[in-house]
């Protein structure tokens, strides 16, 4: 898949449905740590929103690697992960889609 | 300070004056996590609370030394930074508190 070929404008749409994606994760990143806080018993949950960041920050820094020899994975992932939707992907070139869609299934099960 | 003797009664006053202390420098810590949030602009502020976290993990990782031959020092820091109230410490030594005082005024100035 390295030697997949993208044009300008399926670029631009890769670049935003990426950067979609990594918003909405983060939204829900944002609201798990505002749940902890509205669910704390106590000052030392802090630390469990340290330790949950901690895990997230590493998580989502090696999922979000946006280079075009992995792309198709990573949107694969994304997918099958809920992150990314296949409407967001409106304007690839079919074949990609139908690559991103058969490896999202694959992962998801 | 390291020959400074504790008597049982006192070292459950110090116990308990480091964790109201402790307590109160977490709370505060909590607060400002939760300001961090409620003046977040857009989705990235968690890894500006992960940054702050990090740091205010080792910070206070380090300071909250429970050992008998330092906790006149801590104790001097932790008034000095306002997380510890002389009221706290009623019931220790005469000669405690006034060392207390003194390192934490010089702390403080």
């Amino acid at each position: 898949m390295q030697n997949i070929k993208w044009s300008k404008t399926e670029k631009k749409i890769a670049r935003q449905a990426f950067d979609k994606a990594h918003e909405r994760e983060m939204k829900h990143i944002e609201n798990e740590v505002r749940e902890i806080l509205d669910k704390s018993e106590d000052v030392w949950s802090v630390w469990h929103i340290h330790d949950f960041l901690t895990k997230k920050r590493k998580e989502t820094d090696q999922k979000y690697d946006y280079r075009y020899s992995v792309l198709i994975t990573v949107f694969s992932r994304l997918c099958a992960e809920g992150w990314l939707l296949l409407e967001d992907l409106k304007g690839l070139d079919e074949d990609k889609i139908e690559r991103i869609q058969t490896i999202s299934k694959m992962i998801y099960e």
